[in-house]
C-alpha cells in the first residue's frame, strides 16, 4: 500500500504520521496551526491539557534515544495521556518473538498508538500496514529514511521566525546522505513553497539524484550559504568516520563546520538550526550553537508543542474511527 | 504459614493472589465475574476508573519481562494507579541489600501492592509472608511454580467461547515439568470442573506423580489431542534445547509442535491458546497460531481486564484493612 | 556564585536546594514544619494532593540509584506532578553531548525541576548556576559533598523522637571521609542547635579539619557513643575495601560495626539510624537493625513526605518566579 493511502484516511486526514513525502501544503499548514495552539501549554502553570485523557500511548523504540523518547512521552503526559515505555532491544524480542507478534500484542492491549523509533528504512510504513484500526502509528525516526516530526518543528520554528517561505533560501549542510532528518526537511520545505532548497555536503556524503527533490547540490559550503536565510545543521554521526566517507573530524571542521566566519555569508539576519545533540567544534563551532542567530533551544521548546500537535490529530478524540 | 492462609483473610477474601492452588471455585468465579466488568473500560474512549486512584503499585522485577510488565502496568495505569516500576537485578540488590530489606523500604514508603515475578519457585509466598498488613502481593509468575494472573486470563477467554466447563475436555501441551503456567492451568480448570484435563508432553519434560493432580498424562501428541474442545499450548524454553531434555527444535516440532493437521483430530470448533511469546514453528504452527480456531491475542485483550479485577479485589478500595 | 546566593532568591526563600551548609534555622525548621503536614498523605486512602500538578520534574541520574530514584519519584507522584526519568549514562550522554547542552534541552522542554544525583562533587551547584529563572534544582546527592534532603529526612525523624535538639548528643558513625550524607547531618544539626555532635571513624576515614565544623572526633566507638541520644550509623561503601583505608570487613565490623553490647553505653533511650541501604554485618549488626531502638525504616516512610515538603517549597505553586 502506498503511504499516502496508509497514512490518510478517505476524508484526507492524517490516521497515521509516517512521512512528510506526498502530504499536500493544506495538511502540513494545519499540523503548524494546531501546534501554535499548544504552545501556551508549556507556559502555563498546570502544563497540562485533558484532550488524550484514558489514552494509551506506547514510545516502541527499537533504537535507543533518551532525547526523543523524553519529548515524546512528555507530550503525550501534557495531553494526559497514559505512556508505556519499551525499548524492544531489552524486551520479548530477545526471546525470539517477532517484530509483528510484539506489535499484535500491544495493540490486543487496547493501546492507541505507537511512536516508533527503528533503525531499519521503512520500519514505520511496515509496523503502521499491519496495526489494527484502533491504532496509530507516529514514526520517531525510521533508519535513514524519515523524522517527520523532527521536520516539523524545524518549520514551525522556521516560520515563526520567517513566515514569508515563498521568500526564502534555506541551506542543509552535512551528511545529507545517511539523515533521515535531511529527507524528511527537504520534503516540509519543498512543499510549503521554499524556492531555494539547498544541500551542502562532500560529494561521499550526497545521495545520487538528490536533485529530483527538487534541491540545488553545493559541495563548497561558503558558496552554498551565500545569502541564504536560513541554515539547517545535520549532526554529524561520529561512527561515519571510520568509513571511507570521511578523512577526520578536524578536517570535516575545517571544510564543512559552521562557524562565525563562513556564517558571514549568509544573509544577515540568517538563522541556524540543528536537531542535536550538537558535535560542538564537530559539525558546528560552538560560537554558532550558542550565538544570537541560533535558534536550536527553541526548536526543541516548539518540539513538544510540535508533537501534541501531530498526536492530537491523528488521534482525533471525540471523532469515531471508521 | 500455608499460603491459603496466606493469600486469604478472616473473611476467606483475597488479601494476597500467589495461587489458584486450593482456592474455593467460588473465588475463581468472583475473579471472572469482576473480570467481565473490566473488559469495557478498554473500549471506552476514556479508558480510565478512578477505582484505585492514589495507590501505589510496585512492578517488582527479579526477572526481566516487557510483556508482563507492561501488562501490569497498563492495568494498574487504567484503575488510576500510581505505578512505580523496579528492575531489581539493577538496583540496591547489586549493592548487596537483601530481598528483605529491599522490601521493607518499599512498604515503608507507604506502597499499597507488590506485582512480583521471580527467577525462585515460592518467592511470592515468601514476600507475601513478611510484607505488613497494608501491603498486597500479587505473584506474576515465580520460578517452575505458578503464573495464576496467567492462569485466569486463560479461563476468562476460554468461558468466553465454552462457558459449560462440565463438558470440557483441555489438553496442554508442551513443557510441562518447567511450566509455572501449566501448574496455574491445571489447578485452574480442575477448581472449575473441567472433568477432562489432559497433559501431553515427552516423558522428559513431565513431571513425576502429576496424575496427582487429576490429569491424564499422553506422550503422544495425536492421542492427546483426540477430540479435546481447547488446546493450551505452552510456550518452549529455547534453553531447554541445551540440556538432555530434548533433542532440536524439528524434531521437537515434528512430534509436538502444533499444526491443521495433527488439530484436526480435535473437535470442530475446538480453540487454540497460547501464553505467549510465541515460538513459530517450534512448538506451534504460524498456519495455527494465526488462524481462526486461535484465540492467542483474545487473551492478551483479557488480561488488561483481568489483572485489573485482580488488583482490584486484592486491594478493595473502600474496605477498611483489619 | 555562592551556594547561598544560589539557593536562595531575593526573599531568602529556598529556589534551589542544594546543600544544608549555610541555611538558616528557620528555614530548615520550616521544611520540617512543612513535611509534618505532608505525613498525613501517605497514610490516606487516595495518596495523593494535586499542589504540583501538571508540573514536570525530571530526575535526571547520573549515578544509577534505584532506592532514591524511587522516592523522588513517588513523592513527586503524591504532589500530582509529571515524572520523567533519565539515566544519563544510557542516554545522550553517550553521543558525546556535554552535561550544559543536555541541561538546555531539558529546561527548553519547559521542565520545572531537575532532581540531580552525580558523582562529582558539585555538580548539582554547577547545574543550579546554569538553569533558567523557571527551573529548580534539588541535589540528591553529589559525590563526596552534599545530601541534603537524605539529612532533612534524618532530622525529621530524630526530631519525632528527641524534640528538644538543644539538649541532644548525636553520634556519626563511620565512613565520614567520603560521605555525602555526613557533611550534610553535620551541617544540619550543629544549624539546628545539637550541641554535642561527634564522629566516630578510623584515622582513613576522617578528614582533615573536620574539627572546623563543630564537631568532636572520636576513633574509638564505645567512647565515642557513651551518652549520646542518637547514633547515625553511615553505609560502608564495600568499593573502600579494595584500597588501603580499611583492613576487612570483619575487622571493621569488630571496631566499628554496632552491636547491642557497644550500643549499651549510649542512653538507655538512644535511637539508632542508617541511610540504608544496610550492609548488616558490615557497619550494623542485624539484631541492632532490626531492633526496638532502630527508627530505620521510619526514616525510609519519612523520607517521602520531607521531599514532597522541599519539592513544594522550592516550586511555591501559586508565586509567580521574578
Amino acid at each position: 500500500m502506498s503511504t499516502q493511502t496508509l497514512q490518510l484516511d478517505a476524508q484526507g486526514r492524517l490516521r497515521h504520521f509516517l512521512t512528510i513525502e506526498g502530504l499536500k501544503p493544506a495538511l502540513l499548514t494545519e499540523i503548524l496551526d494546531t501546534a501554535e495552539s499548544f504552545t501556551s501549554v508549556g507556559e502555563q502553570t498546570v502544563k497540562k491539557v485533558p484532550l488524550l485523557r484514558g489514552k494509551t500511548i506506547v514510545n516502541l523504540f527499537f533504537e535507543p534515544s533518551t532525547r526523543t523518547r523524553t519529548t515524546f512521552e512528555l507530550a503525550a503526559k501534557r495531553l494526559s495521556a497514559d505512556v508505556l515505555n519499551i525499548a524492544v532491544s531489552t524486551s520479548s524480542a530477545s526471546k525470539g518473538e517477532s517484530l509483528l507478534d510484539t506489535l499484535h500484542n500491544l495493540q490486543a492491549m487496547q493501546c492507541d498508538m505507537f511512536v516508533v523509533r527503528h533503525g531499519a528504512s521503512g520500519a514505520a510504513h511496515f509496523i503502521a500496514g499491519h496495526v489494527a484500526p484502533h491504532v496509530s502509528v507516529i514514526n520517531a525516526g525510521d533508519g535513514c529514511h524519515a523524522h517527520p516530526t523532527q521536520a516539523m518543528l524545524d518549520l514551525f520554528t522556521l516560520r515563526r521566525h520567517k513566515p514569508d517561505f515563498g521568500a526564502l533560501s534555506v541551506a542543509i549542510v552535512g551528511d545529507i546522505l545517511h539523515s533521515r532528518v535531511a529527507r524528511s526537511q527537504i520534503h516540509a520545505l519543498t512543499t510549503l513553497g521554499v524556492p531555494d532548497v539547498r544541500v551542502i555536503a562532500p560529494r561521499t556524503l550526497i545521495p545520487k539524484d538528490i536533485e529530483t527533490l527538487g534541491v540545488h547540490v553545493y559541495h563548497d559550503l561558503r558558496a552554498g550559504l551565500c545569502d541564504v536565510d536560513v541554515v539547517m545543521m545535520l549532526r554529524l554521526q561520529r561512527e561515519r568516520m571510520q568509513g571511507a566517507f570521511l578523512p577526520s573530524e578536524r578536517e570535516y571542521f575545517y571544510l564543512y563546520g559552521l562557524t562565525e566566519e563562513k556564517l558571514a555569508v549568509a544573509k544577515p539576519d540568517a538563522i541556524v538550526m540543528h536537531p542535536g545533540p550538537i558535535n560542538r567544534g564537530v559539525e558546528i563551532a560552538s560560537g554558532v550553537a550558542d550565538g544570537a542567530r541560533s535558534v536550536i533551544l527553541q526548536q526543541v521548546t516548539h518540539g513538544a508543542a510540535v508533537r501534541m500537535a501531530i498526536m492530537a490529530l491523528v488521534l482525533r478524540p471525540g471523532v469515531e474511527r471508521e
